[in-house]
């Protein structure tokens, strides 16, 4: 073994040595501003300890406790629960210089340092957030081996990109209880998210309690809401981890939970009742009303006490009109005031809020349909519909917020959403118009997610999400982004997340039996129907129960994935030899599987809607099984067969039960892979694989059109 | 298909033609009182309907509400939420009389009976407590095939056999949260047990708000305490699942925790600390004081406002008198007062007791230590060190419920507990005698459960134990309450229990990997060590993380009781030749699974603990191998062969990493058999069998002596 002493004075070279794409490979996430390998490991033993150095508050200490927990978790040691008094002699030490903002605020800085040194590890921070962002670094820095565990050597120095970095999570359409909610935070923290954007009240529920209005839970909530101390606890849990949490009452539309106790604020008579069904409903506040602006007034006055964020979202998306066009007295109001249409109209609405929000000390904050001419300077505008309204309203000075391509109920893939940046190098801002680029956020809307299954709808996604906001627009690897997540997405867990174990549990439900390993099987290898197909397949309601087989699934499938991968690689190799045996394996699987679905299936009537998926991948196995037979043989087969083989993939490409097979495009390419298998002789392989895929997969006309 | 009016002629027939041991199989548990199959199947379809029919209540209709949501999640259909206004067009219709006790009470009626008719299942019921006993068998009746769901043709009369059937949950050693706690009454609910005994105070943490001696929660809890609210919610959610909750507040030994704040309350001067550590401690109340009853009188007067329950437990066991017998003051009151001994002091405390409980109308019930001469006869006596004391007691006139051969914290086997029985033919009790036995109680002690694991340690075990309590003393084919806990297991799932789920879970924290497949084939082998003696492997301390591999495995390893019925059934076949493929491809598995091991461990140091296990594991399958093919080849090995065997299995014997593997004595009946062999020849199979297990596994000398 080298001496330390020698180790110490190589230390230099090494990290010199070291370019970007020679970083040994790692577990961070997000990746950290900067990062440097090498020097000394520092070993992590039944007696390691924690000093704190610098300034100490209770959350700081707090913060503390549960990283040391976290550690005692992973590692079944247990360490002293006593601080080490002397830092010299600590593991971890951690150095904060103050306390940072009273309440977490946007302006919050929470960079931090953390490098190792001779059998320590400092971690040092201008504020409490920022330790506490250094020290989920240092969790996910532990690693070991059979000399055990440690924190390998490593120099960081660590920001944000963004300071605006959040998850919105809708408890209107389905609630969630408070210890989801509690766990949601936990996990943002584990990935440096920084604001909860609490999306409260739905055409679906209302969902805090009103002592000014109660007849708001009362009657608009089925008995599903929040009391205002829990609201509290829930506010403290997240200012505790350095997470700001913007409430939002969307308004003047989406309001019929509040019009079914109080049906004097809407634009038409009612009565009304809580919506159970998905979509846009015609229930609006009347904005003519004075009545409406004192209620508003009154409910803003008591709810704001509760949430001491700076900002308040006040929701503006998707009024369609409808109420406000149907009513005499509105219209007379317009014409009397000369306000041009509906979109002038909630203009007039957003003034007379941004004045009662003015005098509740909130800024404004709305979905990018508040972003109207007259729109006051100091609202913040929150894209939904696409990055344009952002740029543009960037350009006129509005700050402003990113969720068009963070849509993650829309089911669509990690990779999808990482590749989606806030701001990129494109965007034609000048460097002061890129500032208002607050950031982003990833929003959990609430259609088909309840307590069970709303962490895998977030988890481990999101993660990659956050990393595009914390980490430098050019970490975009995604390959290795997904590699990360996977190890991510297990210490997620020890929060208490159950986006990894619900997935066996539902499957059991479904069965009820513990033995599902073909329902796992197939389960790794189908996604959720992206977009919001779900609803044309099964009956959209927030009454229908999250137990489906499609509720079990993840949108990333794993064993997908690699199949793709693997078929990739075979088609990429000219001699098509690479991972023909695995993908034998594979086929066969998939051709063999059947049988166990179907006594599963002849038990659970739950299980009758995928039936028809279990023929698909039976057949798909055949089809693979067919293509490694006549490419071993050296055949080229014919047209027929290979309409006959299309056809079937045609057939197991259409979603069924709400899901479909990722890997069907790649299953085409293999089918004219194999028929094309003779023009590889004369035809350069680049040029080949690119036919192919088109041949496979042809652009569909019209898409993307004008 | 049988018209429906003939299936009814046929009804009275099909029912008479049923002898018990026809019936068909059944996933009930616990198994009814009387119970008989045939007649009318009856669909659960998307239009199911519920109706309320005679007594209804708000427990009764919440009751009701969570039933159907629980059928929805397993079916996937979406009920309507409205009650069926016509009894006669309902699936199932619920008729209570009446509401039953105002609290839940010893005396509460929980019969009811279930039949299908035509069409519909009537369920009925004298009180709501006794319906909620009944919904929850409805719901384990839910059936499938592939023509859908459905309740199977069924004429139940129901009623327990003992009145009290309790849960105790040790909250003093590790604290549980409120959602822990919750969770648990949901499940003791489904299995039909009604007693939540709360052990609230140890020497390790006080977990109640005190308003009057705040200095209990405040120094005696590590802030890890229920809030009088809290405390208040959950007596309430047992109400409405129909469960009484009975705290103990253990006295006069025990309270390290309460005397860290009030050290004048214990006969010793202090300072005292929270223990960390187990065992049976030295810290005692003086009882000659006067002060110390008026501290309790208060206290009691104060707690016991939020316990409504008729029953208060003091505890009273394990002091060890050592403060009593070193403190001169005791000692001079002793002698003053005549008392001879540290057990007729305690009885004094209790006598004092026992006033300040009457005082507050409650009734006094102890540990089997406070069964001494001159206790009151209205106590009841909880015993733990055996079934004696329990009919000595009820001889002499005192109610007893027993929790001797419940000890769920020794980690036994559901079958070692399903086996005790409270009151056995040969109790020797007279009739009148034997009313004095009210029940039992499991009891989660809390020394190695914390929230993630005390699931798996509860549960699906006591269910079996549920079962004893409830139902006919006659209902004991281990083989088949193996069969249906399985089911049940699944069903407790729904309730949010993480029994099964956080099995993975643990190994992915452990393995820092989702692909543990290795390590749930070896978890699914082997069994924590039974006893106390898991502290001789591991530092037993409540600061140790309960997130080690033995915190993963069950105390019913399913694969390993296949193992020893397939090495039985093997045993058992003269030709040993039954299971020989199935065993073959066992020991393969075993022998082949190291490399997988090591890979894991490799990167893992929490799993090098288990290296050993890894290493005996494969060591037992090339033994299991080796065996097979001697008797494939018709071989008798010698001697040397079978000591060198043996030496493999004495050393896969020895627990490692505080787990056994519970098949080391079939395996040594294996090698045994196949040494003694050719004697199948001549020798009756049955006294051969006797004679291998003998010989394999000889009865200890002096095991169970005089």
């Amino acid at each position: 073994m080298m001496p330390k002493s020698l180790l110490l004075l190589l230390l230099p070279t090494l990290l010199l040595a070291q370019s970007p794409t020679q970083l040994p490979s790692h577990n961070l996430m997000p990746v950290p501003a900067s990062l440097r390998f090498g020097g000394v490991r520092v070993p992590i033993t039944a007696t390691t300890t924690v000093a704190l150095k610098g300034f100490v508050d209770d959350r700081l200490r707090a913060a503390t406790f549960r990283t040391m927990r976290r550690l005692e978790g992973r590692t079944g040691f247990t360490f002293t629960r006593e601080l080490a008094p002397e830092p010299s002699s600590a593991t971890l030490v951690i150095e904060a210089q103050a306390a940072g903002k009273a309440i977490p605020s946007i302006d919050e800085d929470e960079s931090y340092t953390l490098d190792t040194s001779e059998a320590q590890v400092p971690l040092r921070a201008p504020t409490v957030v920022g330790a506490m962002r250094g020290m989920e670094t240092f969790l996910q820095l532990l690693s070991g081996d059979r000399q055990g565990f440690f924190i390998p050597g490593v120099r960081i120095q660590d920001a944000p990109r963004f300071q605006w970095r959040g998850l919105l999570i809708d408890v209107g359409r389905h609630f969630e209880p408070v210890d989801v909610i509690k766990r949601q935070l936990d996990a943002m923290a584990a990935v440096k998210l920084n604001v909860l954007h609490w999306h409260l009240s739905e055409d679906q529920g209302f969902r805090v309690e009103s002592k000014k209005f109660p007849k708001l839970h009362q009657l608009g909530s089925d008995g599903l809401y929040y009391t205002q101390e829990q609201i509290r606890d829930v506010v403290e849990y997240a200012r505790m981890r350095g997470i700001r949490v913007v409430p939002e009452f969307d308004m003047p539309g989406h309001v019929s939970s509040w019009v079914v106790g109080y049906p004097e604020l809407a634009s038409a008579p009612g009565p009304y009742e809580i919506v159970r069904g998905f979509g846009v409903f015609d229930p609006a506040f009347d904005p003519t009303k004075d009545s409406t602006y004192k209620f508003i007034d009154t409910f803003i006055g008591e709810i704001s006490a509760l949430f001491p964020d700076a900002y308040w979202h006040i929701g503006g998306d998707e009024n369609n009109g409808k109420q406000w066009k149907a009513n005499p007295a509105i219209q007379a109001f317009m014409e009397k005031n000369k306000i041009a249409d509906v979109h002038a109209l909630q203009t007039y609405f957003n003034q007379r809020l941004l004045k009662i929000l003015d005098k509740h000390k909130k800024q404004m904050m709305g979905w990018d349909e508040i972003y109207q001419p007259g729109l006051p300077k100091q609202t913040v505008v929150h894209s939904w519909r696409g990055q344009k309204s952002l740029f543009d309203a960037a350009k006129q000075g509005y700050a402003g917020v990113l969720s068009a391509g963070y849509y993650i109920d829309l089911l669509e893939t990690a990779a999808r959403h990482y590749a989606v940046d806030p701001l990129p190098a494109d965007s034609g801002l000048s460097a002061d118009e890129a500032k208002l680029v607050l950031g982003g956020e990833a929003t959990m809307w609430g259609e088909w997610v309840g307590p069970e299954t709303i962490d895998s709808r977030i988890w481990p996604r999101t993660a990659a999400i956050a990393e595009r906001f914390w980490s430098p627009r050019d970490v975009k690897d995604v390959d290795d982004m997904y590699r990360r997540l996977g190890t991510i997405s297990m210490q997620l867990e020890e929060l208490g997340l159950t986006h990894e174990k619900n997935v066996d549990m539902l499957l059991r439900r479904l069965a009820g039996t513990r033995d599902v390993a073909p329902l796992r099987s197939l389960v790794d290898v189908v996604e959720p129907v992206k977009g919001y197909t779900r609803g044309s397949q099964q009956k959209g309601t927030t009454l229908l129960p999250l137990t489906h087989f499609v509720d079990a699934a993840s949108t990333d499938a794993i064993a997908a994935r690699q199949v793709t991968s693997e078929i990739d690689a075979l088609l990429n190799d000219p001699r098509l030899m690479i991972t023909r045996d695995r993908l034998k394996a594979r086929f066969t699987a998939w051709r063999d599987a059947k049988p166990g679905l179907d006594a599963l299936i002849d038990r659970a009537p739950g299980l009758v809607e995928i039936a028809p998926l279990a023929k698909d991948w039976a057949d798909m196995g055949a089809v693979g099984l067919e293509v490694l037979q006549l490419l071993e043989l050296n055949v080229t087969p014919d047209a027929a067969w290979r309409d006959a083989k299309i056809a079937v993939l045609d057939q197991a490409g259409r979603p069924k039960a709400a899901l479909s097979f990722p890997f069907v495009p790649s299953m085409r390419e293999l089918v004219f892979g194999v028929m094309e298998r003779s023009a590889l002789a004369t035809e350069p392989p680049a040029q080949w694989r690119a036919r192919i895929k088109t041949l496979a997969n042809p652009p569909r006309r019209g898409r993307g059109g004008h």
